[in-house]
């Protein structure tokens, strides 16, 4: 599990003085780069070394309590599940002791043609998920 | 069902060249604002006027294709269900005969102080929901 | 000069309950897509078809009202000052009568490699631009 | 000075592969958190404490070399000017020894209703900006 910090500012939060409900979507991306990076991953370089993408085929989050302007909230992350062609991480937000949000995002693994590919198994190794990977 | 067409700018999108995954939220706030009006309301009126406020409570979406820059896009929403205390709509975006994504978001009922609420009656009979509404 | 008009959703605002001032430029953008569709050019083919960009190396906004959640805002465009390299649009936003706020973008003209470029007369043409072109 | 440190998500790309020009006001907001935070003040105590709001008037960026997904940049965050009763901010974005983009915000102090107010002089000296004071 990997933890990221993120300060709220007034661009996340909308006229109910909460943070806007897409905003928690960018704040799990946040926590995604910081869970490849904390593998010695760079996002970037994983397109370029491997030539595969894992776009997001599915998100969901559930709003527990509001995170607030000036919040400085915490995003705890994990890869939840490995499977063939595909990947799912999970998140809670929280902030001291309270949980606000959690959800989950489902990755696809396909090539720069959008064509499905198997996860590597060196990715997968350096990603931690040896354990979980269910072949 | 109520339809709302969006088109897509830069700021939606992101560098894979697609709209951006927490956007579609954005997408689906936009139709929701459009069936409220639709019904003959408006949200900051049902504020004022029911003193009630509707925070979304969980989101999803499934992407299936993705939208890109310039696409004149259609969400289309329909309210799905509702409970005492909750409401539900559905989302289907499209563009031309293509399903792109699909959704839902749930939303509580709940007074300025954030104490769970009925929703009322007459504000249901608005929403056209009667025929659906679980009692 | 062309018009585009603009609904504001929650997503647009913050927790001032007003437009939050980036999202001005994010108006703006919508404003230019649609003057250059009016024009029968389509931004994604100007990039195609010319093998040149238009990056933004200068924005500027004046915030004189707010807008606020529900609007229906309307941006003014006009394409204002074109010189060898660059081009300036100047934006109105207004709500009936009421201007909210100003602004301008300069853009650069540059090829795919980030060199400057001279606009080609061809494209100037079709966006109206002749008289007002400084050669 | 105060600076802030930004780590680029996808979120604030575009299909250009580098930050959307709206989301540099994102990063100079940050940064002014970051500033009064510095002074040992917190906007939201601001607003409770005086009463007073600093909504931005003017905001203006040049953009000189594109800040791009993964990132870390920082922004430089300074009072330039201090008036009766408007304050203005400069900015300089940096990557390592790169100066990506200068700006500047200006902001009215106003009370509740949206009056021009002076700027507290208690104010002032906590922010530090007594010598710069133009009465």
């Amino acid at each position: 599990m990997v933890k990221t910090e993120i300060r709220v500012i007034y661009g996340d939060t909308d006229q109910m003085g909460v943070v806007y409900y897409a905003n928690y979507l960018r704040f799990f991306e946040a926590a995604r780069n910081e869970f490849i990076r904390a593998k010695g991953l760079r996002y970037r370089d994983f397109e370029a070394e491997y030539g595969l993408l894992l776009p997001v085929v599915e998100a969901a989050v559930r709003y527990r309590q509001p995170a607030r302007y000036d919040d400085l909230v915490t995003v705890e992350i994990s890869l939840t599940e490995v499977r063939h062609a595909s990947a799912r991480f999970g998140y809670r937000l929280v902030r001291d002791e309270a949980l606000l949000a959690t959800g989950h995002t489902v990755h696809a693994c396909v090539d720069r043609e959008g064509r499905i590919q198997r996860i590597p198994r060196g990715l997968l190794e350096r990603l931690g998920a040896g354990e979980r990977l269910a072949l």
